[in-house]
């Protein structure tokens, strides 16, 4: 659809994608260790993809998961799916650390505290890692059984 | 762990569970389709599962989404995994509609307008209707492939 944003990304902010998903850096300061796995069809429900798709993307997350905890050992990972404000498949993957912008809450509420510059700063290289180690991570899933 | 509130859930609250994962209704007057589907055992992340408990976890959820969509017919199903303030991997699986409590925000960003009393009554009654499907469909699912 010419009118959402996420039909219509730009190739450049694509960290690793194929005919069915892409995936980007959605870090911030506050949450640096933030991708988004999104789906090239404009649906809206995980019960929208064939089964083969919603698998492959299981995978996909589970895979992503995987990498981000070897890379950057965050304290937790966050998942979610809500596309109220964008209705185009997509999902939020976070790593979060207590005594981040606003742990234990969700990354979308209010910024309660700064993190240390140099706790940012070693977080910053780890997410480097994830970042270069995610597209190989993502592509050693395969493809969607048909 | 007898300090974790999910290890030691009231067994009158559980909507259906079997040795590995158990769903509640996790229902508010301003979310009224809403559930939680947790794990049994205390492990924060989805990649501490195995790998049969992961895809059946995955499958569990697929069949909550397909149930509330058709019982409920909500514009958006939300998805969240969190577990930062309980690190015991649980699910949220929200309902939402355009003009809720919070909408477009997600369900825990503060509520922003109440919804009409008709309304709510239509929504709760649909919502009845998908608690009492939900077992069923969660037994359909099959156990893990070990």
């Amino acid at each position: 659809m010419n009118d959402c944003e996420l039909c219509r990304s730009d190739p450049a902010k694509i960290l690793w994608g194929n005919e069915w998903f892409y995936a980007v850096d959605a870090g911030t300061p506050d949450y640096p260790a933030y991708i988004r796995l999104i789906s090239r069809r404009h649906v809206p429900e995980m019960s929208d993809l064939s089964d083969a798709e919603r698998e492959y993307l299981w995978q996909l997350l589970d895979a992503a998961e995987r990498t981000m905890r070897r890379c950057v050992q965050p304290d937790k990972i966050n998942y979610a799916q809500f596309g109220n404000m964008v209705p185009h498949l997509h999902w939020h993957l976070i790593g979060r650390w207590r005594g981040d912008a606003a742990f234990p809450d969700n990354a979308w509420l209010p910024k309660v505290r700064e993190v240390p510059e140099e706790t940012a700063r070693a977080r910053s290289a780890a997410v480097q890692t994830f970042l270069k180690a995610l597209p190989a991570a993502l592509d050693a899933v395969g493809a969607p059984r048909h």
